[in-house]
């Protein structure tokens, strides 16, 4: 692999605030951070010997960022729809995983959903799942850059008979990862009611000993409000606040029933969110107050949470869903203009992540994780503005190359580092005999 | 053109009530018309001589239906987003239309909407847009289904100087097409508001002389009944109905703010409804009530409306937004279920124009309107149910195959009777000429 690389042909969105695209420009990188961005010929011109990477006249910006999913789930697509919540939940999805879930098919399904998330323009996810290790190994393998973590739950889960033991391995990912140019550690204590408060302080002070980010489920449910309510006589986020979970490196996923005070709380503790628009809708969990937690200042990035619940990992379809989502709920057509929406799928991910000085911009400096996006097809056509194409008529079927960290993943569309007929024949296999009644 | 042909190697949902998926399955195809659906291996016994094209183990069903649209407002797409809709018609759209739009250009809006809805699975379109005559020539020539129509307004449009021309268009319209094969001509007054009572009058004498759809806009914004309360002291349906405009020919467009007395007064007069979920939502008109009219027993159907504000012509995209959102809205993730939400596409859409009896399910005797779609690609796998895989993860880039009345008009994603490299490179100098400030 080439420690150089010039990524042209096409308009540039650098993503950074104030700034024009760039008519027919380029990126420069060098050992996997940009090292110049501008005009083709320019660029060109500064590294005249580096390989190159045609954009096709598309273009050119920032990957995306999955803010928050549970990638293995990929396995569990289609399995059980249109039902409750609870029944979704406690009749397919919990049986399915203690029946399908182990290290070695967590790491296909982390590899199936690494091919999609590649394939939608996805360059960094945010996993919460079981298994963490393997899935570190698995994402750094294919050279997708990722926080992994290990799910833990007052419950035994597919990877620890108990909570001490999901503790346990959290800080074995933890050191594993600690200095790993793409996989960040995370700890991930499930949600404040699967969680016991003395497990949730534990989980606060590994994530304190590691500097480490805590991702958290947090008021995903109106069921979950009332439960902590009445149990704890606080809302979620403020018996998290009050144990002290919360801090910068919170990144507190779904946040639909939730307070102006809540939110207002959430912003003064510097908490990152990652709200998933179409998984919410589709459990029928309800809609977070998005606009809100913009006008109140918080970090937010899109997360297309786990395919059981979405049923794809494309952050893109689902940034657009949410323009559309609340232009029509507040009846105003203003909210989440395209520049805005496109900024929450890369800085504003990046931010909700920690990640803001690395990644979420082409800026010289940062590591290169760029995509490049065909604009050729009837859908495309006129375009106007890139933004506006962005927001409102693009499509995953669009990303034509991926690069992370100055590697090119998806090239022409075709993966570079996946076996994408191998993946796919071994997950169809292993769904087709698990599904319910197959045993 | 062979008469014959069987679309084989998948899996067919012919979309009839209370069918089962039947796999490996084929549909035999005489003349146009269906003429045998089953197992492959007994359609191909059937018809050993005939033409084959292999759906590639995918899933073969009927194409989709796309109840209102106006297609030749591709050209301006992208031309004005996040904006007001007062703001967006009166100070964008209308100034570029009445610049832009002659039976020319027209002709070409048209043809870039025919390619990207072939490309989307579309195999019906129902259009309300001006140059009525031109429309359907182009869409016959191409060989898509479609209802075609003259915009009557009380004002000038870009094809009639007057009320009256438009009229005589119309008329003109409904003689060329009477007997066409494909395109059925309609009546389109453009909404209860732009159009004055006598001239509404004369478009529905119109409609039943030549025993004709008429496609009006209804309810489409909070503004528009309030208008029609303060004028008329009516509700916007309840004022057509007093009219003797509404029949079983009515296809009524939008109908967001309509009320359960509106609803059960469209279901007694037997009204056909197309619904717009994401132009709805991105001009923050606000939300249709789609279950309450489905409870109600109303036909129903999708539309994308114009890709002005849309900003594409993606039914599939559009319904699965739709699922989406009613479960969100209502709490209710039953809402709007898998099966449901494919038969609202097909059957439903075909309904609302009055084709029920012509296209809408894989029926021998029905004419052959047929998509095959490609479940190859990562966010396709596993596929536990056709249905749900539809509804949750399918997308416009996955189809393979279009076939309209027995005609592969889409082969292996590529056109056969549009020339989309020059159609593309038209409608972009096209649009790059025209917009605002390049005058």
């Amino acid at each position: 692999m080439s420690s150089e690389l010039v990524i042209h042909g096409g308009t540039v969105l650098t993503m950074e605030s104030g700034t024009q695209p760039i008519a027919n420009g380029a990126v420069g990188i060098r050992n996997g951070l940009i090292a110049v961005v501008g005009a083709a010929a320019e660029v060109l011109a500064t590294m005249p010997g580096a390989p190159r990477l045609d954009a096709g006249g598309g273009l050119i910006l920032p990957g995306f960022v999955n803010a928050h999913t549970h990638l293995a789930m990929t396995l569990l697509r289609g399995f059980a729809d249109d039902l409750t919540l609870r029944e979704w939940l406690e009749q397919h999805i919990w049986p399915a995983e203690r029946r399908l879930m182990s290290a070695q098919t967590v790491a296909l399904g982390t590899r199936l959903a690494a091919a999609e998330s590649l394939r939608a323009g996805v360059t960094t996810v945010c996993d919460m799942y079981f298994f963490g290790t393997t899935v570190g190994d698995v994402l750094a393998d294919i050279g997708l850059r990722a926080l992994v973590s290990e799910g833990i739950l007052d419950y035994p889960t597919p990877a620890a008979d108990s909570p001490e033991a999901a503790l346990r391995l959290s800080r074995e990912l933890l050191e594993r990862f600690r200095h790993h140019p793409l996989i960040r550690p995370a700890v991930a204590p499930h949600a404040p009611y699967s969680v016991s408060a003395a497990r949730l302080a534990s989980a606060a002070e590994l994530a304190e000993e590691f500097e480490a980010p805590l991702m958290i489920h947090l008021a995903e449910t109106r069921q979950e409000v009332e439960q902590l309510l009445r149990d704890k006589g606080l809302s979620p986020a403020a018996y998290l606040a009050d144990l002290g979970i919360l801090s910068e490196r919170t990144i507190a996923a779904h946040c639909v029933h939730i307070s102006p005070d809540d939110l207002a709380l959430l912003r003064e503790l510097e908490v990152g969110v990652a709200t998933n628009p179409v998984s919410n809708l589709k459990l029928g969990s309800g809609i977070a107050p998005l606009p809100q937690m913009l006008a109140a200042g918080l970090r937010v990035g899109f997360g297309t949470d786990g395919a059981a619940s979405n049923n794809t990992l494309d952050p893109l379809r689902d940034a657009q869903l949410a323009s559309l989502l609340y232009k029509g709920v507040t009846g105003d057509p203003t909210v989440l203009p395209a520049r805005k929406l496109i900024e929450l799928l890369t800085v504003g991910g990046a931010g909700v992540l920690g990640l803001a000085d690395r990644i979420g911009s082409l800026t010289p400096g940062k590591e290169a994780d760029i995509l490049c996006l065909d604009v050729n097809g009837p859908h495309a056509t006129p375009l106007v503005d890139p933004f506006a194409h962005l927001a409102y008529a693009a499509r995953a079927s669009d990303v034509r190359h991926v690069v992370v960290r100055g590697r090119p993943l998806l090239q022409d569309r075709t993966l570079t580092t996946i076996d994408l007929d191998g993946v796919l024949a071994a997950a169809r296999a292993l769904a087709a005999g698990a599904r319910p009644g197959s045993h």
